[in-house]
C-alpha cells in the first residue's frame, strides 16, 4: 500500500480572449475564453519539483494568443489546433483537454463596427487531443427556457414524505447546459452549433410535458435524429421552479397568474441520449 | 451630544414575482423583482422593540404578490401603485421608495406559450411617493456594447506616474448603466423605455470618441434632446479594457487584432446629463 | 431648458494590490483593492473630448502601485495620502474619493511567512479630501451573525395583506455592513476598527431583540457611547430569515430545531445612529 | 445505430438546512446544503412521462428536513443516512449520491447562542450508495492559502512561446478543493477533517516549493501517511498569481514588495495521490 502519484493534469485557465477581423468596411468580433490542461511524464515535478518537462502556464496563455494571430474561427478547430500544437510539440505531454466558452455579441443594426453583448447563451467546447486522436464535444449553457402551459406532474410515487400536489397545468422553466460528442472530430461546428441550438429551443417549446425528465429526452433524441454526426448528447436541466402564490387569505383568486420564481432548492435533471452503437469517449465531459 | 437615531428605513427586497397573462392564444410573460423601502414614524421600533408602526416585511411582499393579480404592466406604473399604498394605508409611513428589476424574455417564434430569457440587459426603475408627491426613476442596467475603432485618447496629463501610451485606435467597451429621471410621475414608460435604450446604444455606435466622457455625455445629450419629459439622465459607465497583446516576442505582428480582455481593474466613468431648470430629485438613487 | 453636465467623477476601480513586509524572521501582509474617483474641472473632456484635464486611469493605478512602495499601513492613512496626492497634484481636479477595501488574512500557527485568507469579514474604508478638508468614514462588510434565541417578533400592524404569526422565539441572523463617521481625519483607525467590530458583535449577541431594527440601534448606539471620536454610523442589516420547518405532515414534531435558510426574499433593515451636533458629512457614503 | 437512453439521475440539489441544538445552557448550529441524486429504473420517464417510479424532488427535499429532526451530526453521516433511505425505501432506485456542504460558524466569545460565520473554508462530502454497499469522500472548498517566500520556479521549457523569467522567490497562493476518499464507509469523519485541513495547511506551509505539483504531491502524501484510513485524496489547486509590479518607470525601487493581485486567468494544477492498492471509487467525485 505504497503512497503513488494518480491522475494529473495542468494548465491555464480562463484566458479571455477577443480578436477582431477589420474588413473593408464591417468588423467581426471572436470573444472567447480559453482554459488548457495537459498530462503526461509529470511524474518528475511532483515528487522532486524538477520542472524540465513542465511547459509554464504562461506559455499556454501566450501560445493561445499567438494562434489567434492566425484567425480564431469556430472555438473547435481552434481548440483542436491548441491541443495539437502541445502534445505534438512537448515530448513529454501526451494529451491535451481544451475547453473554450464563447460569448456571442450582436451587431449593433447597420453599424459596420459596434456590438452589442448578446446574453441569451454561451457556446461551449471541450475538445481532446491524445494518442494521435482527436475528439470533440461542442455544447452551449445558460440557454433558459420557459413553458407557461404543456406541463403535467402527476401520477408519482406517494412515500410518507410525499406532499406535493398533483397539477394538469404548470410552468416549467429550466436553464439548459448541452453538450454533444461529435463522431468525427472534423465538420462544420459553426452550423451544427446554429442547428442544435434550434433544436433544442424547438423540442423544449413543443413538447407536451410530464415530466422534466420526458422534456430532457425529447430535445436529446430530437438532436440525434437530425444529425448523424452526433455520437450523443449530454444535457443538464435545472428545474427552476414557479409556485403558484395563494392569494386566498387576501380574498383574491390566483388562477394561474401570479408565481413565485424560487432560487433554490431546485429540481436538477440529467440525462444522456445516445447512438446505442457510441464509442466510448475518450475524455471526462 | 446626545446619541439619536438618523436616517432610516426598512422593507423587503428582492421579491421575485413571475406574472403569467394567458389571453386566448397567446400568453405573456412579466418577470420582475421588487423590493421596497418605507420610512416614518420608527422611533419605537429602534429605541424601544416597539412595532405597533411596523408593517412586516412579510405583509410587504404579500402585497406586491396580492398586486400583480391585478396585472403588472409597466414597471414604473406597478412600483407606483405599490408605493401610493403603502403610505396611503399606513397611518405611521410617509414616504415609500420601491425599486423593481425587469428580466426581459424573448417569445420562442411562434410558439404562443413559450418563452427564452433575453440576457442583453435588464429594464430598472425607482419610484418614491411621500408627501402627496411621486417620482420616477427608469433605467437600465447590464447593456454591454463595445465599439471595434473610431475611438483615441490621448492629449491627457502627463505625470510622474503616467506611462500609458497615446492611441489613435483602441477598442472601446462598456457595460451601460443608466438611470433617466422623468419630469413628471406618468407617462408611457414603456414606449419611452425602448426609444431610450435604441438612443443610448446609437449614440454609443456613432460617436467618433476621444475619452469614454465624451461618449457618456453624447449618450445622455441624445436622450434629453429627443426626450422633453425627461429631467434628468445618469449614466455609469464602466471602461472594460482591452489590450493590444505583443506577439513581437514570437514573431508575429498583431495588426489591431488580438486582444487581452481585462476584468479587474477597470476605468469607472460616471456622469449626469440634466436641463438647467430641472427641480431637485426627491429621492436618492 | 438647456442641456448641461451635471455631476461627474471618474477613476480606476479595484486595483488589488498585495503588499509583503518582510521582516528579519516575522513576514507581514496587506491585501487591499483600491477604487479612486476624482472631480473637478472636466467639463472640456465631456463636451469636447478633449484630455488636458485629464489624469489617466492608468497612471491612477500606477499610482497607487507606487505609494504601497512606502508601505501600507492602515487602509484609512493609505486612502487619504491618495486622495491628497490627487487634488494637490492636478490643478483641474478638486476633489478626490478613494474606497478601499481590505481582505484580512490570518498567519498559519508559528510559520512566519505563511498566512489563511480570513473569510469572516472585510474591512472597509472610504476617504474624501477637498478644499482643504479630509473626512474619513471606516467600516466593516460581511460579518455575517446568528443568535439562535432571545429573539421575539409581535405587536406589529395588521393589515389585510399580513398573515404572519408572531412568534415569542426565532432565530435572528444578519450579514453585517457598518460604516463610521470619524470627526478628524485622523486617529488610530487600527485601534477603533478592532474594537468597534467587538461592539457591534457584543451588541448583537447581547440584545434581547424584539425587532431587528431595535438590534440595530443597540449596535450603533454601543458604538458610538464608547468612541467619542466617532460622529455617525451607518448600519445595512439584511434579516436572513431562517423559517422552522412543517414536520407535522410527517408525524414528527420540530421543536424549534430543523429550519429552512431561505435566500430570497430578505428584510432589509437600514438606519443611522449619530450625534445630535454632528456637522454634515462631505460625501455620499 | 438507434437512439437510446444513457445514464442520468435527478434530484433536489441545494436544500439548505440550519439545525438548531438548543441544550440547557449552550446551543449548538449545524448550517448544511444538501443535494440528492438518484438513478434506477428511469426508463419509463423519460420515454413516456411515466412517473410511476419517481420519487418527487420535493419529498426529496422534505426528507432531508425531516431526517434532521433526529438530528444531523457529521455530514457523512447525514448524507449515508438518506442515501440508504432513497434506495432501500424505492424499489426503482438502485442509486443513490448525496452532496452535502457544510457552512461552519464559530460562537461569539462565552454567549451560549450567539456565534459569527467562519469564511475560513467549508466542509463537504459526496456520499454513495448502490447495491448494498457505500462509499464515502470527504473534503474542504475554498481554503486560501498563501506563502510569502520559499517558492522558485525555474528550469522548466523554454519554448517558442515561453517569455516568463525563472525566479528564485515569488509568492504561492492558492485556495484548496481537496477531497478524500475513506476506504469504509464509517468511521469518525469530524475528527478526521479536523485533522486532514490541518495536515494540508501545514504541509503548504512547511514545503519548500519548486513548483505547485510538487507542493500539491505533499499535501496529498502528507494526508494518506497519517491517515491510514484514507484509500486516496484528489486536490485541485488554482496558482492564484500575484505579479511583482515594475516600479521603476518612476524610479522607485519594489524589492518583492509590492504584488498585483490578478483575477484571471490562473494557472490550474488538479492531481491525485492515492494508494497503489487502492479499490476503484464507486462514483465520480
Amino acid at each position: 500500500m505504497g503512497i503513488v502519484l494518480g491522475a494529473n493534469r495542468y494548465g491555464k485557465a480562463e484566458v479571455h480572449l477577443v480578436r477582431v477581423d477589420r474588413g473593408e468596411a464591417w468588423h467581426a468580433l471572436s470573444d472567447v475564453t480559453v482554459s488548457v490542461a495537459l498530462s503526461g511524464d509529470l511524474t518528475d515535478v511532483h515528487l522532486r519539483g524538477d520542472n524540465a518537462n513542465v511547459l509554464t502556464t504562461d506559455a499556454q496563455k501566450n501560445t493561445v494568443f499567438a494562434f489567434a494571430a492566425e484567425g480564431v474561427g469556430q472555438i473547435e478547430d481552434f481548440g483542436l489546433r491548441l491541443a495539437r500544437h502541445f502534445v505534438d510539440s512537448q515530448p513529454a505531454i501526451d494529451r491535451a483537454v481544451v475547453r473554450l466558452v464563447e460569448q456571442p455579441w450582436d451587431r449593433i443594426d447597420d453599424a459596420p463596427h459596434s456590438f452589442s453583448r448578446n446574453g441569451s447563451c454561451q457556446r461551449t467546447a471541450q475538445v481532446c487531443y491524445a494518442g494521435g486522436t482527436a475528439e470533440v464535444v461542442s455544447g452551449l449553457t445558460g440557454l433558459t427556457l420557459l413553458n407557461t402551459t404543456d406541463s403535467e406532474f402527476w401520477g408519482y410515487v406517494k412515500d410518507r414524505y410525499t406532499t406535493l400536489a398533483e397539477t394538469t397545468d404548470r410552468i416549467l422553466a429550466t436553464a439548459v447546459d448541452a453538450r454533444w460528442r461529435h463522431t468525427d472530430a472534423s465538420g462544420d461546428f459553426g452550423k451544427s452549433y446554429v442547428d442544435v441550438r434550434r433544436l433544442l429551443t424547438a423540442a423544449f417549446a413543443e413538447t407536451y410535458s410530464y415530466s422534466l425528465q420526458q422534456t430532457l429526452y425529447a430535445m436529446g433524441e430530437r438532436v440525434l435524429a437530425e444529425h448523424p454526426e452526433l455520437a450523443e448528447i449530454r444535457l443538464s436541466l435545472p428545474n427552476k421552479h414557479h409556485f403558484l402564490v395563494d392569494l386566498s387569505p387576501y380574498g383574491l383568486d390566483n388562477p394561474d397568474a401570479v408565481y413565485y420564481a424560487a432560487d433554490r432548492p431546485y429540481g436538477l435533471i440529467e440525462g444522456t441520449v445516445t447512438r446505442d452503437d457510441a464509442a466510448p469517449s475518450m475524455m471526462d465531459w
